[in-house]
């Protein structure tokens, strides 16, 4: 299942049993990982309900037992709780264990972790690209990093050995992995993610506030369009907040292009409208189907 | 395949043999329609195409040929270009014969056609929602129509047993038939279909315009929030500019959501920020898929 087995944690503790975290539990399984693997969350309910389901081996809401043992932790709870956890957690670490977490957002909140972390145990900022507007362990499932691309977040603090082992374990789930700095992932996601989530969610309340009826005639291009504005407004006020700067330079480029069509519309300029419409489309042609093109 | 096949026209002519116009002929032959298909287009080569696939019994470039023994005409080339058309077409009509449409736009565009056909034979105004962002009689599906809806636009001036023809073939063809005047139908349809689409391009624009490698990390929440800028840059200018006075109107309505998201999250106003990703949220859900719920 890799080319390293070695490096695999033989205990891994996922914060957040959800999602993402679930499918991480239900990959690593699948896969046939010699892990075990032990939810912690806030819902104790929630948490028997996932280990009934075979995503845990255990599951608790003390975040310090949660730890102790721990090889590895996986951060998967929403991104703006991230440094409250990694402040409680830290002291009760088993020296050398890896701190990773899921998130969307990286920049500075990678290198706060990384110090909070320190002196402690070892942190790797990784993202994998994957989810979606469902939430839930009950949407997780074993496919879902499949053939698509993991984010690694390493800094020139970052330990090479514990960088080595997160990128082998989202290797041994079939994603792509992928370095980049954490300023410029949240550059690259604020633009492909973070900011479409935000004009999706304007979308919707700019097409619901005009009549009541008018929802109803939506079709497939409207449904696609706002898809993504299913998602968990909890999550995403979130994310939107803990990447705010290049979310907010993200919109003034938007807020450009869309009046340059407004504009062209409005002074009856079919060449230019026709022309601003073209590069949309060809630009958009460029952007490839991972999964579908095996990328 | 009708409650009343006698109202069926035997001779029907389909200006514009693309994704829509294939379809519909496709549909008619799937539900055994007793009828003959003449395709007119400019092209001999694609229409001689879209004959060796079955989809035409004849074609031909020639606009008056095309009319002279059709009892129904489907406009299905881009709207912008239907005045011409039907200006060009009115004598070599047969009398009594209906004029009919698939356009996305209606309002003025209605009465100007009604008024151009008058004294020579009977325009109804049709829109299958139904398409999507290919383009071509070689995406074109004998259920494409299925399940969907279609908007008839009557007036005062429509015959009404033209009006009872048009609304029998969309509902043989299993589409659900509804009625709106010419500027409502605009009205709705610029917030749900035609504004969407200038949104899905300038968002598409912004994020290629930042630098050339963002694109690259487009994931799936991108590429169905931009879907729709696939889409015809011909045909999409033609439906903007043709619905121009409501798709402006739905700009200034977005702006507002949209401005009112961006200062919540300059402010770092996060309750703000959540009501309105929740009131999206909410607003979202309630739009259906209506083939996958069988509405």
């Amino acid at each position: 299942m890799t080319d390293s087995p070695r490096l695999f944690p033989g205990k891994i503790t996922i914060f957040g049993v959800g999602l993402l975290g679930g499918s991480f539990a239900l990959a690593l399984r699948a896969r046939g990982a010699a892990v075990t693997i032990t939810g912690w969350g806030r819902n104790e309910e929630r948490l028997r309900q996932a280990y009934d389901r075979g995503i845990l081996d255990s599951f608790t809401t003390d975040a310090a037992d949660a730890c102790r043992d721990a090889d590895l932790i996986l951060l998967a709870t929403p991104v703006d709780t991230f440094r409250d956890s990694v402040a409680g957690m830290c002291r009760h670490l088993k020296p050398g264990a890896i701190v990773t977490d899921v998130g969307s957002v990286k920049g500075t909140l990678v290198s706060r972790l990384e110090a909070l972390v320190s002196g402690h145990a070892r942190f790797v900022g990784a993202h994998p690209i994957a989810g979606g507007e469902a939430s839930g362990f009950e949407a997780a499932r074993a496919d879902l990093f499949e053939g698509e691309r993991c984010i690694i977040t390493p800094t020139p603090k970052t330990d090479r050995d514990a960088l080595r082992t997160v990128t082998a374990i989202w290797e041994s789930l079939g994603m792509a992995v992928e370095q980049m700095s954490p300023d410029r992932h949240d550059e690259v996601f604020a633009r492909v993610s973070h900011f479409p989530h935000l004009v999706a969610y304007a979308l919707v309340n700019a097409v619901a506030g005009h009549d009541g009826a008018v929802l109803g005639y939506a079709g497939s291009g409207f449904r696609d369009t706002t898809r993504i504005a299913q998602s968990s407004p909890e999550l995403w006020s979130g994310i939107l907040m803990a990447n705010r700067d290049e979310v907010l330079a993200a919109g003034s480029e938007f807020r450009k292009k869309f009046e340059q069509i407004m504009n062209a519309l409005a002074a009856e300029d079919r060449a230019s409208l026709k022309a601003a419409l073209a590069r949309a489309q060809t630009a958009r042609a460029s952007v490839q189907n991972r999964k579908a093109t095996g990328e």
